[in-house]
């Protein structure tokens, strides 16, 4: 099996997440992608106690990464301007393709670096730069592609939406929330990137242009932050039916292009409006295909890793496979398919609702309670009804925690058997979805 | 520039929509593409009175346009199993590439379709299967393609989630809204594929192939209707925090794979529980990424269309473009971007929220509105508080309609200047991102 070489350019979160991942999902990988992906040669100055990268070679200097001849795709993962910048010129100078999932340096520097790419024939490939885990970039340059985009809006910043999240919900004031994050991981030290909008402002300017068609253009974005809103304003809101979220905003308009991040008042039965904590959620309007919304996690060492790797996999099915078997019709090469059965719905494991209907005397419930916990099905909840008038049966609503079905069926079976109880028992499966 | 020949069989709801779509937005597509698609022919018995065919060769006989050498790929929007198998299976041996949106065919024969297309070098794609406009097959194969995906679980079939919605929202009982469904032509007039889950499990079936690279299995799936849920087990659910959803759910285990159709309890705060009417919403769950979730339209003659025309473009892109430039970086080709200005902030159009401290004296909400009124700022709503206790102040809030920004900065540097208002008035932006 062929296999691409990659060079892993910083070890800090995203890098040692992209490094663990390529490790632990392998062979996965390589049955997606139809070859292997390699990491050849790791540069970065401290190693990452999360990575055990035994039998990788290691370099303090970058430059000699970008210049291995060895390697095949060079993954940027330092972040900043400067330095990055001028690896990522190298890396395409020596033929390298690029992966980076640095917004500040595509949204700034990107006209610049995809024309060298262009020249020298190279892919540079940036789905982490946006929304972390969401293939949002894809979803926009590729799954809507019928589309004349109308607008995107997107909550893009997870450290944003989390102080606003607990602003809403426990009425916190900002600067109090501020510190919680910080404390938690989630913001910097200098947390001006995220509370102002910057970080936001690099994303949207990314997605502005693959929506529109249109150049980098970030010095022309319009910027608000978080910072002075007020508890009072997130209150007057929900009291209007709106929730305040901080969006970045673009839209296509006759005169042109508006791209701006503000806090922003939403209609609160808008899905987007439900979107909390850390999690980020880019909303595209396209002229065909209306309105659609793409969810997850925005940032963290293995959601940012997914996007980086799902980069290589691009790469790799572009170097190693034929352009009509790019990607295999089933998404894994078809010599590759696993034979793992299909279980029969007995095996299937859930939690389950069941509403039976019982004669309202004593110890019915002791009875019903009997019969599940001898099969090992707990009780989730339990909810009881007034006795129904025509019949004197009381409703009585249970929530089972995870069980194998066969055992619902046996305990169905044998409630359904009480004197106690009348007619069927109902059943409808319960799944948490976390 | 190259121009890629396709061939339309099937004029009815997507076939119109994909013919529409893609003459519309001739300009758009061909500036992502890197080439046009032009449509060579239409294979149709009948006319579709919402599609000028002007100019478009139309057969009435499917395997004259199947047997065309001057067609590149052929869109199958027939539908059903017989002919639609006989026309793939004929357009593939004749080398030509195929896009169809047919979740039967490829749930029941796509094995048989995928090898026969693998043999002829041909691509076979199938975005507008599942959940109509949603790129979710994009999504797993190639936007999360770093991962071992866990479980997916998703709202695939729009007929049945506006029938629970109905239920849910108005206390209607099944019978009652499958007749409203039927007669605004969301549910067939036999709504058995619908409302007994078999549309759904075709779907389920192409979703757990992508995602655990496993065979595809329909006859494996277990399928359950949503046609004996009572409006009696959607209240209770909705007391213990629960919507019923019908989910299509996969799951990997270590015995097998979990591949069933069901109504299901969902905790009422998940995203997913709060995806309405004819919506669709898949949730995709992987070891690096965590949960993500996709959203939009699950049908609908332009919707559908949207991934039709998308898996055009990526078939295009395939035979026209180098690998390593197959999909350009910014999504449209670096010599078609549009020189489209970016607005200043002030040309921006928005609807406001706006706070005023006002003194509590008559006549105040008068200058306000006149104020507004004198610069075209309607008012959409309007909220006043009691008097703050300390200075006597009374917030005001108002919510405007859209205007142009520049108006609103206008309005606010007036009020501030009156004696009446006392400090900053506080502005936030309100979208309703419909």
């Amino acid at each position: 099996m062929k296999s691409v070489k990659v060079g892993i350019c910083g070890l800090g979160t995203v890098g040692g997440g992209t490094f663990n991942v390529l490790k632990r999902n392998a062979e996965e990988i390589a049955r997606r992608a139809g070859c292997t992906i390699e990491v050849a040669q790791i540069a970065a100055r401290d190693t990452n106690p999360k990575c055990d990268t035994t039998g990788t070679p290691i370099t303090a200097d970058v430059f000699e990464l970008v210049t291995n001849p060895e390697i095949d795709v060079v993954v940027e993962l330092i972040g900043g301007y400067t330095i990055a910048k001028e690896l990522v010129l190298k890396a395409i100078e020596h033929g390298k393709h690029v992966v980076t999932a640095n917004k500040a340096l595509i949204a700034v520097h990107g006209n610049e670096i995809f024309a060298r790419a262009r020249e020298k024939g190279v892919i540079v490939a940036y789905e982490a730069a946006v929304a972390g885990g969401i293939p949002v970039i894809k979803a926009i340059r590729e799954g809507l592609s019928a589309n004349r985009i109308n607008w995107l809006a997107g909550i893009i910043n997870g450290t944003g939406n989390f102080i606003l999240t607990e602003m809403r919900e426990k009425g916190r004031a900002f600067e109090d929330v501020l510190k919680e994050a910080q404390a938690l991981g989630y913001a910097e030290a200098d947390p001006t990137f995220d509370v102002e909008g910057i970080d936001a402002a690099h994303k949207l300017t990314i997605l502005a242009s693959i929506a529109f068609g249109i150049p980098l253009q970030f010095d022309k974005a319009y910027t608000e932050g978080i910072t002075k809103l007020t508890t009072a304003d997130v209150n007057y809101a929900e009291a209007l039916g709106y929730r305040i979220k901080h969006l970045g905003v673009a839209r296509r308009t006759d005169a042109g292009v508006e791209l701006r991040v503000h806090p922003t008042l939403i209609p609160a039965d808008r899905l987007i409006a439900n979107v909390n904590g850390v999690m980020n959620a880019v909303m595209v309007n396209g002229d065909a295909v209306g309105s659609t919304l793409y969810y997850g996690a925005g940032a963290g060492m293995e959601p940012t890793a997914s996007a980086v790797v799902a980069d290589l996999v691009d790469v790799a099915r572009a170097l190693s496979c034929a352009p009509q078997g790019r990607v295999p019709a089933l998404g894994f090469q078809a010599d590759a398919l696993s034979e793992l059965p299909i279980l029969p719905i007995g095996e299937c494991e859930s939690a389950y609702y069941l509403r039976i209907h019982a004669q309202d005397r004593p110890g019915v419930l002791a009875k019903v309670a009997t019969i599940l916990s001898e099969r090992g099905i707990n009780i989730e909840s339990i909810m009881q009804k007034e006795a129904e008038e025509q019949d004197g049966l009381v409703p009585m609503i249970l929530v089972t925690h995870r069980v194998v079905e066969r055992n619902i069926d046996d305990a169905i079976a044998a409630l359904e058997a009480l004197d106690d109880i009348s007619g069927n028992v109902v059943r409808i499966r319960v799944e948490q979805l976390n």
